[in-house]
């Protein structure tokens, strides 16, 4: 199993890279990943190339056994080339071009750039495709360009939207110009959407196109990596839900893998659903297991010092990912830097570069994960259950919210959660992947709904699938235009029901008492947003507790086929809500965890074709003592469980099941 | 009685026209507003115009008896428009041009864009003078035009300043320009204020520009529409206080009649006070009965949905509204639209164009309607109290609060709402009308007095009037110099008090004890603001309970000639303080309600020739039962009242007094 | 004893100048400040100056015997200047440049504005270098120059670095440019900061860079005046704290005597520890007393208006600082201006220039302060007790806080208020500052602390002396680089203790409680940071309560030499911590007050050869009456003390010492 940290050599005094090397080897490390800043060290001025210090750096650390991933050097622009290249850094929407002094601030159509980009990466991949300590490429770094309002981008717009619409006609339809007397009658007429308020279908275009421009520049850069070093695999540090500028999926096509970077370490200490569902979305990505290329190893923060793991936290932070489907796991990173602005972004070794309590940490992670490995060898996740993302709603939502503060992951998490307490493993799919093999499809927000995507659903249904969706789904044609038909439109048959009218709950401490039934009991409140139902054959499990609405559902349940259609038209406050409706999800699917976890405690299993590994993560800062399925082999410990087990605070238990 | 709804033909497919004007007839609607949003399609290009689509619409719909109001399309530039004339687009006080993709978008001094205003002005009221159908125009669309930095306007600011004070030495006094040694010596140096600490004389004027521009570009198109079209009349809509770039009394001095917007349907229900108040500005812009051009239909908002109208508050609303004189009903808009920014902003059909809930609302308001109107023509309100709204003050106030959010409109609330639970009906004036008919003048936070208004003021009190004026009244000239006599200046004899000193309580919790007196009883908070009012020779009705002020009053009340002036120093927390002061105000000046309406309900009085009709309105989600005058009949249902009347939630009575 | 007003005779008719003159003498005045924001009325047009106006009002002023201070007129450009000159409005970072029409608006690169600003000071010198009246010369005003982003302040920026760092590789060394491939290759490359991420080693000089544009400016005036008015001194009116943009320390080393304004009148009435923390740091700026050059008169505010200082207060402010150091007191202003945007800023006389009540208190606190000047001549405090304030750690936070909203006058105050509530004076030093003499020094948050300074604290407390820093002490080097050995770095063998990891407290609710020892007992919070101190030889005082930090010390106490350092990791919530920390810190130095203080009065020694005064202060709203030293004259009333004095609200009592 790859294991390591970021290393920036660079950073640091040539006679200093032995002793990292020597202490990285001893912390059981075998890999690092090097160089995707250090685009002007590598090319220090404009068609000069310099790979000696690297080629050294790579030696020393060969030297230990440690291997090594290349990040393409393309998120900062050197200074020489902001200077020659004025247009290479982006324009924002308030007219100004960006002052050079960050990182990830360039226009994605300027050609000068392209042009230097790919070049860079031509040189450095002509130069490592031999080298036996080079194992794969990073492209760039957490690629989310800037949107970009600069004239060639506004010209690539009206290129894309050719190539999109064929015809002006076309667009003025998709877009729905009609309203506000906004047709265009030339592509010149159309311009960048600079403000949040302009056409929410140009809106959504234009963000579709921005994620087109990073897919495009990765892609210019995998064409090179795949002809010259074809022995090498391909990589990208994703971010999971932590930016919108790239429609996931899509920018991970190219690549032979995925991988994420995790950072978890907020405010107080709190169960890491959110690492979790990034892990899920991250696997589904390529529909296999992935790489931490970035994980947590000290306090971050640019301005603000987040808090410190804690004790034992480093290690629960890893082993959840591993739990998850990560095959390897760089840490972020080797030292903390005392220059720029990330001076409080620590490392596994503090600006002392002394090893202390996460060098220790980190080094016991790893002798448990080298442990592990032989046996993680093809295992991975295998969910009964798929959440399905849609990074069109999301973009959707961005200009047109519904309600406060609406977004699609935390619409993800009202479910996702309730699952993760159930003991129950998810996928997070987006709506074009396959369902076969899932008993339950959960949808949240499905605001942007082709008609085919809406008949799969159905289909899932019909053939004897859950499906479970909710609010604001199917409100929206591919192109942003409201669908005509009586929402939820071609769900209707499916669902049961027919919602005719449906409202913001905007007034801060504006809600409705939820009424729950026999079939659902309990007392709840809605919040946010209230669809009013029309139940017409289905079954109401919950109401809105309200003299106008007495008639108006606020969650059923209908059979169709052979399958159960859910839908809830609100939000609940109480997670608890989410807990029950959840349980009925998984009744009405017969679907159960391995184990009923207790509060705070993670399951996941990791299947391959001959072993099933129980993974358990205690997420509390106290010990927990629960049931397990006794006389099987407990992988850390090498200890046979009994009926009962106890964790430690954060601790971890991997139980091989018979 | 004109009752319709707003109506986009252009939204929708050719051969649905004929089932929307069905559907409108079957309604009872006999009007529609159209075209108002439809430059580019009448003009989509540059000097050719196209009206054969709109002759269709209008006569598909006058097939079923509707007529039709058009409104001059010049709120949305066609794009075609901001391609050939770049700077008809507005510059922002950041130096950056607006990118085209919203609306009200443009440079009301850019030449190009007056002058292609007036020419499909032209073009369409050549065309349509002569139709049978047209019975009136609306200017534009909720004119507010941006604040515009660009050159051309700084020159016409200049110019109009120029004019406005005809020597740089006036201006520099009028502006007092010898403060921070801001003297002017050439016309040329005067630069738009920008910033909101520019100089505040130059602030109020910049308003008064911005105003004034506004009402010359709709002029230019009034002289048009006058020439060509005689037999029609103009109106506007108007948003009533809903926004600042424009004097509404102005505005309204071209105009045959007023219309407002009215949506009044935001967080958890309430009393509708804001909608009324509205109403009793927009009646006086023209002194006389008004339109609801566009009326609440459905949940609105742009990025974020409000709630949904409940059953029975569509008709609550419209019938508030001709309580208060409005002698049309306009609902906005007939069928939500599926495209653009205002998807969200529900009409009386939704997305999917059949008719639910909200139409039969609309279709039963309707019928009510009808009923009424024989009975409603020539009736009016005829108020006894008037509350002065003085644009300027408001404008002053935008870069001077003087203490925390002050904003007019919610100074003259304070009293209006006590009035309207008081059973009140009031005028809303301007600081020019005359005063006569008026038993009592109420003045809130008139900042700017000029020495003549003051004047007035003192004359209506000495003739026998009540005035209750407050706080930051009489502080500054018309020019926004601040009054170097004590204040409250011209006022000081009339209200019988003197203020030296003054503060505004700006910390979280700042606040003083307000004590009562035996003649005021009672005991409340002062808030945000306090007058150390020396009262001379007027009557101490309530006081600071703090030490240092303890020689000071903060509510006082004065006979002067044959009336009474009430002086009120500061804001008082609890709306039962001003329900108190009203009730002494009332007495004052000898005035009782038709009848003391329950909390909850709006009492208003038309009145005609030979009729008076009461209306009653619910405004609580719950029935209610109050006395009636016994033995009239009630015109909605044609019973004949007994001594107590029940009102549904939101129901309502028209009372035919006798 | 100079005492006086801020007067502007430009602002009022000429026959109002002899009023207001015989009222300042009456009321004991004997200077003015004047036209400070004056120069377009000294120079009408470029090079042509007028002085008639101003000598004429000197000469009214001088028949009263009233002196006067001239202000350099620079911080306000003529709208002529701006007009042939727009290059001299500075650039904000947005690029827009600034518009004219408000103060301190300038770029300072700009070698026209310097050029004119250097020529009005040569005018206004010349002309007045005789008069008799002058005595004085205040620069300029509240010296805060905007940072300009313009391309002549890059070119100067690139040329202060070059003349500072010699090498472009001493520079990317000192600013660690090999984060993010960031090496400048030429000085060309080098951008102002525009943005709050952009390197904050750069973020750190550019602070310095403006700052040094500012004191360069006023330099510029400086050499004129010495030249041409030998006999007269020169001041600057400083904002103590209120101010980032010039380092106080460096550019109060051109002048003679150092000045402020002083405007403690905000919220709800609180202990005034601002006003006297602004005075001490005033004091340190010269090493001697200083002058109020605005001193509160009345409300303030430009956009609300604040509360109006109380009966009593305007003296209990003025004495204030008169305990502190202050041997000129000049209000703010004598009329309030019925002008510009100052129009709330109240001054003695209100806008209707009649002397009212604040007139008589100005007026009685002036008979207090004539009554007391005799002995007050050649008094000053001294302090035992010196607190370090750091500009450059204040600047290299406002990038990096480290902790929310962290700012080093905040740190400063959690114990420089403990020290005021024990009765204990302190200077305000600099860390370049002498320490001999001091028996305490506390150093809040030090955070950029060269080598030789730590070097010069150890080698006090190890002479015998007491030092108390804190969190975030040591961290940076000169240039912003993270030091690289353990912290506290050079402090570690005087402190006893190391400090391997930290972390911030960011969630809203994040705490730990703070567990204090027999000797130091008690329960606190600890909030928004904690240092994971480990003790090794120092004394634990107070620890974490927390299951993870059990081993960890939050407050140390070490002997080291012949003194004691103190240090303490985080932030405790409770003002009554750091009275028992400075209770410590005193006794670990056998230090004790004159006097020891009821809560809410302040006490203060001034001291010279001959005589000890001992000021008492009354910051409550009621009366306090304490012991005092016994058979001693109270200067004020005269009277021989009694063992107790009571003092009224805000009264104040002035004990000469035997």
């Amino acid at each position: 199993m790859y294991i390591g940290a970021d290393y920036y050599p660079e950073h640091w005094p040539r006679n200093r890279w032995e002793t990292d090397a020597r202490l990285m080897k001893k912390a059981g490390f075998n890999v690092v990943r090097l160089a995707e800043f250090s685009w002007v060290m590598l090319e220090p001025e404009e068609g000069r190339f310099e790979f000696d210090w690297l080629d050294d750096a790579i030696n020393v650390l060969g030297r230990q056994g440690i291997s090594v991933i290349l990040g393409t050097p393309t998120a900062v622009m050197p200074a020489w080339l902001a200077r020659k290249y004025p247009n290479a850094l982006a324009v924002q929407n308030t007219g100004q071009r960006i002052v050079w002094g960050l990182r990830k601030n360039n226009c994605f159509t300027n050609g000068a750039y392209r042009l230097l980009s790919e070049r860079i990466t031509r040189a450095m991949a002509g130069h490592y495709h031999n080298n036996p300590r080079v194992i794969g490429w990073q492209t760039d770094n957490e690629i989310n360009g800037p949107h970009c309002y600069c004239d060639t981008c506004r010209a690539e717009w009206q290129d894309w939207l050719r190539a999109r619409y064929g015809s002006l006609q076309t667009l003025n339809q998709a877009w729905g110009t009609h309203f506000w007397g906004h047709f265009y009658q030339t592509w010149g007429e159309i311009q960048t959407p600079t403000h949040e308020h302009h056409n929410p279908s140009a809106c959504l275009d234009w963000r579709r196109f921005n994620s087109w421009l990073n897919i495009r520049f990765q892609h210019e850069q995998v064409v090179v990596l795949r002809s010259l070093c074809p022995r090498h695999f391909i990589t990208h540090n994703f971010m999971a839900f932590g930016t919108t500028q790239t429609n996931p999926h899509d920018l991970a096509m190219d690549l032979d893998v995925a991988a994420w970077d995790n950072y978890p370490v907020w405010a107080d200490p709190e169960i890491k659903y959110g690492a979790a569902c990034g892990a899920d979305l991250v696997r589904s990505l390529k529909k296999k297991n992935f790489w931490i290329m970035e994980q947590t190893a000290g306090g971050g923060g640019w301005d603000v010092l987040n808090r410190n793991p804690r004790p034992g936290e480093i290690r629960n932070i890893a082993l959840q990912q591993v739990a998850h489907g990560a095959d390897a796991m760089v840490w972020f990173r080797w030292r903390t830097c005392t220059a720029g602005r990330e001076q409080y972004w620590h490392g596994i070794l503090g600006h002392d570069g002394k090893p202390g309590r996460r060098y220790r940490e980190c080094t016991a992670t790893a002798r448990d994960l080298h442990k592990l490995a032989p046996l993680l060898a093809n295992t991975t996740l295998k969910p009964k259950v798929a959440i399905v993302y849609d990074q069109d709603s999301r973009w959707a939502f961005e200009t047109q919210r519904s309600y406060k503060n609406n977004e699609v992951p935390a619409a993800i998490r009202r479910y996702y959660d309730a699952f993760f307490r159930a003991g129950i493993n998810v996928d997070i799919i987006r709506p074009s992947d396959p369902l076969t093999g899932y008993k339950i499809i959960v949808a949240p927000e499905l605001f942007v709904l082709p008609d085919a995507t809406a008949s799969k659903l159905c289909d899932f249904v019909r053939a004897g699938g859950v499906l479970l969706t909710d609010l604001r789904t199917g409100v929206m044609t591919e192109t942003c235009l409201a669908h005509t038909h009586t929402l939820p439109g071609l769900l209707t048959d499916m669902l049961g029901i027919t919602i005719e009218e449906y409202e913001g709950l905007n007034g801060d401490k504006q809600t409705y008492p939820l009424a729950g039934t026999d079939a659902f009991p309990g007392t709840f409140t809605s919040t946010l947003y209230a669809d009013w139902i029309k139940p017409g054959q289905a079954e109401v499990l919950a109401r809105y507790d309200a003299w106008h609405l007495k008639s108006h559902a606020a969650l059923t349940r209908h059979r169709h086929g052979k399958g159960t259609g859910y839908y809830l038209g609100t939000i609940a406050a109480e997670p608890a809500f989410y807990d029950a409706l959840i349980k009925a999800v998984l009744d009405s699917a017969k679907l159960k965890p391995v184990l009923a976890p207790p509060p705070g405690i993670e399951i996941t299993l990791r299947e391959g074709a001959s072993r099933k590994l129980l993974f358990i993560i205690n997420h509390l800062e106290q010990a927990v003592t629960m049931k397990v399925p006794a006389g099987n082999v407990e992988l850390l410990s090498g200890r046979r469980t009994g009926p009962s087990l106890t964790l430690d605070r954060y601790g971890a238990a991997v139980i091989r099941l018979k």
